[in-house]
This record gives structure tokens, C-alpha cells and sequence, in this order.
């Protein structure tokens, strides 16, 4: 197998003092008279590897006018150099230029803003920021898949497009083969879907919830973990068209049971990364949010609080705390709230329970005072709210009820509702914005930074 | 922890003797007069436990009622029961009713046809079949993601909604905000995109190739999961509109790079699902495809062999055999030939390479003959073509020329055609049709019944 950096990191002790064969890109060069040293990197782990070229090599001129990010083998001695800054280098016995880079590359030694780096989706991930962020975007998907894989969850791939656009989660994108230009008309003059792909009108999925719901009472224990769609014209910094969400959902259980798993698993996920991204993670902590690794380690090590949204508004209300929106009984708790809450009272994560059931979906579960709902959002210092959910509603009367009120329609639904017929029993779920927690463990503050090729309004390039 | 009924399994020796209390579903259920026999499942293992339930038991007369697929609570001793067809069974000393299930309950004992069952996909997975094919579904995920993480490649999520129309892979679904009844015109009359979401007509993926190579090309080894989209009218056993691929890229790499990762990843995954789904391997080998488990087991112990496209032509010019479709060298091969190629010339896996040009896409490598592209398909027995392949082609000039000769737009692809001006290394990749790849482990024939909730020509249910 072909050696990586990663790979000459790993397993140094072995390879050291002996002749290896490295092929990456020039990263950096630096060009003393008698001799070059290049910053070798192959984007397999966050350090490059230095490679010292000596003005003796046959092709020394060629080396020195390397342009950055020209694909390069090396063949040379790997050493150790005490004292140095780097652990190890290469002392370079052959350079081999593989693949040219014209002086115009656009990401030169300067740095960048992020926003600059935006218009160069398919280049920025080659600078250390997004090399860092991708790499814990990927490790962040895999402890995930590792979590619930140990807990004998199965993974379901709940359905993109739908034929239901009343999930009353958002606004939802359509999709169509009929000609827009032209698109066929039955009697009414209206659009006649019964001409489209799939028969009807179809749009992108805002969550796999319902489908999930279907497979936990049918596998009791599973989760769902894929892209989602909002057409919402929110051009901020926190919200994409286009996201990835993670949604389990276990049957036989309650809230706390809900509780304790998404406890688990925020543990679980943040100890992952912490432990497999340590280069990142001081990257992270050196420059993109002071003390960001602190923080994480701090929610790891305590147990979550849980609180009732009742009891969040009553210390919100006593608070000195001077609010942009007031509080009382009944609102949805905002960002500042929720900050003030787990920042201030808390110092640490909290659960809210349940919420009034007005500002809540149709499918929670309502609580014997007939007010509130068995949800439960997870509020984290500096973030606010990072994780949904709740107890779904499994008694069939109460359930269609309340699709009803909601002027949903119950043929829609009958599914749904079948699945509280036969053996619907409790079960519970919750949902977490993947990118949000991206966000959450890298201190990127921006989502755009954190999705390869992010899909906003008025923006879908590459 | 609560327990399932994979727990008790796999736990058996430490439980066995101890009062335990299970949740679980009714999944048979056998009434003699004074005991009765419940086959209880949760779905978290394909085999159910059995309880035995005494007519001492103060509910007796209930529970000999109940309905297939009530959930209940059992509490009771797991005993040993030798010589019994099942190794263990819980003696109930608590049986309680946690959620009834009407009587018509549509999933009755008798044997259900897969075509009946697709009209209920929020049932089906109750199912012997279906419970084992969604586990194995599941735990391919698994295998996929753990064999790249344990080699160091990233996972990407490359963007479903895509600004290109024009990927030359299959038709596309237009995705869209506007207003199909009253779409905004331009002063031309044509409908004006520049209202729509992103302020150009955008698409559904077909693959996310290209954006992977960006990302190849900067973190070296990477990996795309995710849905992809076809919006053909094709009503066939094999095609759906919405479907799972998996592609991954790697740099400084050519295409025997690309062969050997391909094949190390299919012995892998395999291996991992026959280890990890006994019991369903054996459901699948007994009731949907005779000898499934020696024929896998066949391919992970063989050397996957190479031929040369114009290899493969001569043979098969050369067989005896009968074929609907004519062979002469230029054609794309049919499954007829594939299959033939592989069963009665290798029997076994083999890859083919070096297509004719003309048939393949766009982005793969010209060889030195200037007729053939260092194009691969791997071909397996009983099914034909499961990955294809390429290693890509590096060179701004020739690809440049490629795009302008399939009367692509070379705007479209000024960012592709970047990532080869700047350190634009050989490098290679291939994709697996994922649900392919569930049909080829499971036996099962219909791609509807792969997926849980499918999409195909006029079918978007549930």
C-alpha cells in the first residue's frame, strides 16, 4: 500500500531511518540558497510532513520554482530532528514533479477570509480551516454510525421525496419532471399532476421522522441519518436549504428513556471526535474559538439537568435579566433564553420538558394536565438549543384529534395512524441538526463553512 | 438498561435462572387449553423468544386472546429447554398489555406475496423477510462506513440539489419553489429562474462524482453516501427513482489503485454481513435463494480476476453461446454477456477495463491507444455488473476537449476543470449501487422491496 502522512505519523517508529516514498502537494516552500524545505501535505491528517531538498539533488532548480500546491513524489530518508519544531522530516534523495500547479493558484500563503474562500467551494477545503472541519465533519458521521451500530440500532434510509407536504415543519421544495414551460392542464385549467413522475405532487422531505416511526415499531430501536430541505428565505448564518439531520426513534420507551439516550450519545460523539481530532481540535482552540476544547470536555464530564419548561419560564420571569422578548407562559423560548438558561442558571447542558402543546407539532405526546406535550429540546452553553424531541403520541383517539385541529387531512395520515392500531405501543425519538453540531465542535460560525457544497437561497454553485 | 430480545440471546448465559422482564410484540401465538405458547419479537433479531404462559396466571384468559402483534410486558424466568426446538423460553409469571392491536391487523400468519406486501411499506418490516433484509440493509451501512474509516477516508456529503443539468448520467427531477400554475415569466415569455429558489433551475443529483473529486483532491482518500436520483420511465424489477450510491475517489492513484480498493471493500463487506447477520443469511439461503451463502462465501475466497475489454469481446465472439444481442467490439456489453463473462469463462468475480470510449462518460481517462478509456465494471456471477469505474482523466487539454465534443458547456464546468490547473494528480474511483448490492446479498429480486419506502414511475406512498 501506498504510504500517506497520516500514515508516516502513525507508524514513525517503524519507518524511521529508513528510505519511504511520499506522493502530496506542496503546501509551503521555502527557498534558502543551498537548500529548499517544502511542507508536504497530502490532506490525510492535519500536519504536513517537511521535506529538506538539498542543492545537491540532480533536479534542485526544478524543486525551488514549484509553485504551491504542485503534486509532487518524494523519495528520501525519513529522520528524526530533535530540537526542531517538526518531529521528523524527509531528507529528499528524488522529486518528482507529478502534477503541475499554474502560478495563478488562487489560495496563496496570505490568509483568507472565509467568505472569500466561499466562492472557491471546490478549492477551500485544501486550506487548514476546512481540512480541519471536514475531517470532523466525517469523524462526527462516523461516531454517530458507531454509536447507535454498538446499540444494535439499525440505520433506516427514510425516503427525499414525499408525496405528504403537510408535515408542518417548514416550507417544502417541489420536484417535478413536467415542463414548467408548458406543464399539462386538466379540465379545471390547473396543473394536472396525475401527468407527473410520480402521479401526484411530490416535494422534498423537511424529516424522516414519520417514516422512522414506522421501522422503530416495527425494529424497536433505529435511526435515521440524511439530508433534509427547507425553502425557507432565511438568508442568516445558521440556517442551509439543504442539511443533514439524525433522527432515532426507540419504541417501549418513554421521555426519559428519550433523555437518557440522546444524553448518551452527545457524550458519546463529542468524547469521538475530542479523542480522533486531536490536531484539529487545538486548531480549533487556537484559532477559531478560544477555549472551545474546555468547553466540551466540561459538558462531557457533568450529568444534564432536566427542567420543565414551566419552571424555565418562572426563573426567567424572577430573573434581572433584561430580554429583547418578554417572557411568559406560552411563548417559544428564544436563543437568549435558552443561553440564559443553560449559561447562567444551569452553567451547563439542561433538558427542557414539557412544553406548552400550542407551540409544539401535532405528534408529541400531551400530558395528563391536557397542557403541556412530552417533548424535550437539549439547551448547551453558548449555542441554545441543539437537539428536538419528544414522546410520540401512541393512543389513536388523541392523534387524530389532533390532526384534525391542525386542519391536516387524515386520509394523509391513515398510515400514520394505522401504526397506533396494531401493537403502538409508547415510543419516542429526537432529532439533531447535524450541521449545527459540526458547528457546536468545531466554533465555526457560519453553516456555510461547515457543508462541502452548501445550498442557500439564491446560491447553489458547483 | 432495558433488555431486548437480542440481549436475552446474547446474554443467555449470565440471564439464564433470573426472573427478566421483556417488551416485546406477540408475533404468534399457540393456545392449548390450559397453557399457552407466544412467540415474542421486537424486531432487534430475527429470531423470536418464547414464552410460556401458564393457566394458573391470573390474566390467563386475557392473554389467550390477544391479537397478533399486541405489545406487551413480560416479567417470568428464562429457563434452559432441552431438546426443544428453541434453546431457551421464559416462564411467565407476569404477562401485562401495553398496546392492544385490533383484530384485522392485516398481517395474518399465512404467507403474504412481496407485491401484496408493498401495499403496506409502513407493515411490511414486521415480516420475517423484511425484518432480516432491513437488518442486513443496515449492516452494510455499517461495513461500508467502518472499512473506509479504519483506511482513513473521509466521508463527504456531497450536495443532493445540484445548479448542473447536465452530469450526462441519466434523466433528472427539476426541483423548485415556483409557482407551477403561475410561474413568473421573462420578457421573452420563457419562465424566469432567476425568481426561483436559488435563482437558476436546479436539479436532483445522479451522482456526486464530480464533487467528490474536488474533495479527493484535497483530503486525498474520501467517500460519497448518500441518495441519488433518476428520473426515468423505467417500470422495471431494478430501477428506482431515489436510490443510495456509494463513490468513493482517491488521489495519486491509477486504476489497478482503484481495482485493488474495489475489491478489498467488496470482500469486506461482505464477509462483515455474513458474520454479523447469521440468522438472516440463513433465512435468505433457505426461503429466497438457494446456495446465496456458498456463492458469497465463493466470492470472498477467490482472487478477483482483470480482462482487457477487447479480451472479453473475443471470447465472447468466440463462444458458442447463443446471445440476443450481437457482440461486436464497440458495443456495451448486456447483462447476457456479463453474466456468461463471469459465470461459464471465470466463474467468479472478474473486472473488466479499458472500455471503448465512445460508450463511457466523459471524465474518464483516454489511454495511450486513443480508443479506449482506463474505464472498470466488476461483474459478478448471478448478477452481472455491480460497480463501475474509472480512473479520471487529469489533463486540462484532453478534458477540455472531451466536454466540448459531448456538447457540454464548458462554463458548466470551469471549477472541474480547476481542480486540474492546480495539482490535478491521477486519480481514480468507482461506484456501488447500493441497493444493488442489498439485492445481490439478500437473494431478494425486486428493488421495491430493498428499500423501505421506495420511489419508482408513479408510486411515492407513505
Amino acid at each position: 500500500m501506498k504510504l500517506t502522512v497520516r500514515d508516516i505519523f502513525e507508524k514513525k517508529s517503524e519507518l524511521i531511518e529508513n528510505d519511504i516514498e511520499i506522493m502530496a502537494w506542496v503546501k509551503n516552500l521555502r527557498d534558502s540558497k543551498n537548500i529548499v524545505f517544502i511542507e508536504l501535505s497530502d490532506g490525510t491528517c492535519f500536519k504536513p510532513i517537511q521535506i529538506v531538498v538539498d542543492k545537491e539533488l540532480e533536479n534542485f532548480e526544478e524543486v525551488r520554482k514549484f509553485n504551491l500546491y504542485t503534486g509532487i513524489r518524494v523519495f528520501g530518508k525519513l529522520v528524526e530532528t530533535k530540537g526542531a519544531k517538526q518531529p521528523i522530516e524527509i531528507q529528499a534523495k528524488e522529486v518528482e514533479l507529478l502534477a503541475d500547479s499554474l502560478s495563478d493558484y488562487p489560495l496563496q500563503k496570505k490568509r483568507h477570509t472565509f467568505e472569500y474562500l466561499r466562492t472557491m467551494e471546490h478549492l477551500r477545503a485544501r486550506t487548514n480551516t476546512f481540512n480541519a472541519v471536514f475531517r470532523v465533519r466525517s469523524l462526527l458521521s462516523f461516531a454517530i454510525h458507531k454509536f447507535f451500530n454498538e446499540r444494535g440500532f439499525l440505520y433506516i434510509h427514510t425516503p427525499i421525496i414525499t408525496g405528504s407536504d403537510a408535515e408542518g415543519a417548514g416550507e417544502m421544495f417541489q420536484v417535478t419532471t413536467l415542463d414548467i414551460e408548458n406543464p399539462p392542464k386538466n379540465e379545471d385549467g390547473k396543473v394536472d399532476y396525475t401527468k407527473d413522475f410520480f402521479n401526484k405532487r411530490t416535494h422534498l422531505t423537511v424529516s424522516g421522522q414519520l417514516q422512522g416511526e414506522a421501522y422503530s415499531l416495527s425494529h424497536r430501536n433505529i435511526y435515521t441519518f440524511g439530508p433534509t430541505f427547507r425553502s425557507e428565505n432565511s438568508n442568516t448564518a445558521r440556517h442551509a436549504a439543504e442539511f443533514w439531520m439524525m433522527e432515532p426513534e426507540i419504541s417501549f420507551a418513554d421521555l426519559h428513556d428519550n433523555i437518557a439516550l440522546c444524553e448518551d450519545m452527545f457524550k458519546y460523539i463529542i468524547s469521538y471526535v475530542l479523542e480522533n481530532a486531536k490536531d484539529e481540535m487545538k486548531f480549533f482552540d487556537s484559532f477559531i474559538e478560544k477555549g472551545i476544547i474546555k468547553r466540551l470536555e466540561d459538558v462531557i464530564s457533568k450529568d444534564f439537568k432536566v427542567m420543565t419548561y414551566t419552571e424555565a419560564v418562572e426563573i426567567l420571569k424572577q430573573s434581572k435579566e433584561k430580554f429583547d422578548y418578554p417572557v411568559e407562559w406560552g411563548i417559544d423560548l428564544q436563543t437568549e433564553h435558552e443561553r440564559y438558561i443553560s449559561e447562567k442558571v444551569v452553567n451547563g447542558p439542561v433538558f427542557i420538558i414539557d412544553y406548552p402543546k400550542e407551540i409544539k407539532a401535532f405528534y408529541m405526546r400531551e400530558n395528563d394536565d391536557h397542557k403541556t406535550v412530552a417533548a424535550m429540546d437539549l439547551l448547551v452553553p453558548g449555542v441554545g438549543e441543539i437537539v428536538g424531541g419528544s414522546q410520540r403520541e401512541e393512543r389513536l383517539d388523541i392523534l387524530e384529534k389532533k390532526i384534525k385541529d391542525n386542519h391536516m387531512k387524515i386520509e394523509d395520515y391513515k398510515w400514520y395512524l394505522e401504526l397506533r392500531k396494531y401493537g403502538g405501543v409508547k415510543h419516542a425519538g429526537y432529532g439533531l441538526g447535524f450541521e449545527r453540531m459540526v458547528m457546536y465542535l468545531t466554533g465555526m460560525k457560519n453553516i456555510r463553512d461547515v457543508i462541502p457544497f452548501p445550498r442557500t437561497v439564491n446560491s447553489c454553485d458547483f
